[in-house]
This record gives structure tokens, sequence and C-alpha cells, in this order.
């Protein structure tokens, strides 16, 4: 039913137990350095986003795309919580994206919205991400 | 910073933690059979929703509403972590709103979308909670 209980009885995941939380901030980080090149020791080339079979690279050209709509991005781990394989993130965001986002017209008001996340790691890295991005709350900002 | 942290030093968790997951079904169960006048069993008086002060009767009218505004409304837990006193929980709805969902035109439409969620429990109840609606998923299915 459930893919991470499959992976569980795989063995996959005992190694990553001990530091998922450290691998997770250390992923943020990375995308906080907007460290494109080292991505891919955080993600797997088979990375789904929202079931969607991105990929490491689509996923990077997402990645990149939110980061040019918003010039002033910061990932903010709000809340964690670690249960591996598995992450759940509370991502907040105050800033001020330049034009659009996520179809709305900011055009460089400073806002704040949350993005609630969970991950599912092979190993030590994101193979699956089903995120929601608090589009409500920025249309109550506008 | 984090309240929870606060939470966790005042010593207030430790009897939740054994049965949290067991608590959250418990809730959720409630919610699905829109046993309305259980609800307080699992929410305190003073339950605040994506930071508003909704309190207990704030939050069962908002609940009731979304009830009705989906005749076929069934809360499914796809995935669920707790690390007392936190949960997260990511919600799966397939269901035909009867007209508007989110402010948007739904008119009887099936779709599928996703709620992700944190709560933070007091003691044994849901003190807050965290959630975002997967709005744009609904907009992509319209």
């Amino acid at each position: 039913m459930h893919s991470f209980l499959t992976r569980k009885g795989q063995g996959s995941v005992a190694t990553a137990e001990p530091k998922l939380s450290e691998i997770y901030l250390g992923y943020i980080a990375c995308l906080n350095r907007q460290d494109w090149s080292s991505l891919r020791h955080f993600v797997t080339d088979n990375v789904q986003y929202n079931d969607k079979p991105l990929r490491l690279g689509g996923y990077l050209n997402m990645l990149k795309a939110y980061c040019e709509e918003i010039p002033d991005v910061y990932f903010e781990v709000r809340t964690l919580i670690t249960s591996p394989p598995l992450v759940a993130s509370r991502l907040v965001f105050n800033c001020a994206p330049a034009n659009r986002l996520l179809g709305l017209p900011v055009r460089g008001k400073r806002i704040s919205f949350s993005e609630n996340a969970f991950y599912l790691f092979n190993g030590e890295k994101i193979e699956q991400i089903w995120s929601v991005m608090d589009k409500m709350a920025i249309e109550a900002q506008l």
C-alpha cells in the first residue's frame, strides 16, 4: 500500500536512520546556497514531485525557476519531523517575488506563506516529494 | 522559537507519546462519522488553525461548512508521521464538491487533491493545526 513500507521491508533504510534530519537540513542549506551542482548528493536521479516523474534534471529546473521568481528566496524550516524513510517539513517563506508566483501577480510585494512537504528517502537521498504551497495565503495578501 | 520545544520542556507530552497515531486516527474517524459532538475529545478549546485562534466552536463551524460543500467527503490518511507532540499527516480527498470549493467553481466534478497538515498536541488533544490544501491541484482539474 504505502511504498515506504515496502522499502522498509527491503532494508534500504537502516543506514539513513540516525541522521535523516541532518541530511534534510543539508539539502535545505544546499537550496539556500543555490548550489545546484550539489543537488545530486541529496536527490535521486528518479525523483518524483507530486507523483510526476520529474527526474533530477526536471526538479533542478523547477527549483532554479522558483529561485529566479523570488530574488530574496530563503527556505526556512519551521517544523521538521523525521521517521525514516519519511520526512515531513513545514517551510516558511518571507519574500518579495519579482513578478508572478504560482500564477499570482505578486509584483514585488512582500509576502509570507508556507509549504508543507513530505519526502520519501531512498537511502540518503530524496526520491519522492509530496508538497503543497499555500497559494490561498498569498491570495489573501494581495 | 518552536512552541513544541517549550511544551516538551513543560513535560505535558509524555502521556500522549505511546499512542499519538491512534489518537490522531480516532480524530479522523470522528470527522468521517461527522460526529461533531465528539470533536471536543480530540481538539482543545483553544485550538488555532493556521495561527488563527478559531477556538473549538470556530473550528467546528469550519469543518461543518467543509463537509457541507463536499457531500461525499472522506478524510483518507495517506501518510502519517508522529513525533510527540507533533503529528504530520498527508490527507487525500477524492470527491465531488457540490458547488464551490476553496473559491473554485467545482460544481459536482469529481476531483482529487491533498491536504498536508501538521498538528501540535497538548496532551491528547490537538491545539494547533498548520494545514495547506492543494488548491493548484484542483485548479488543474477544472
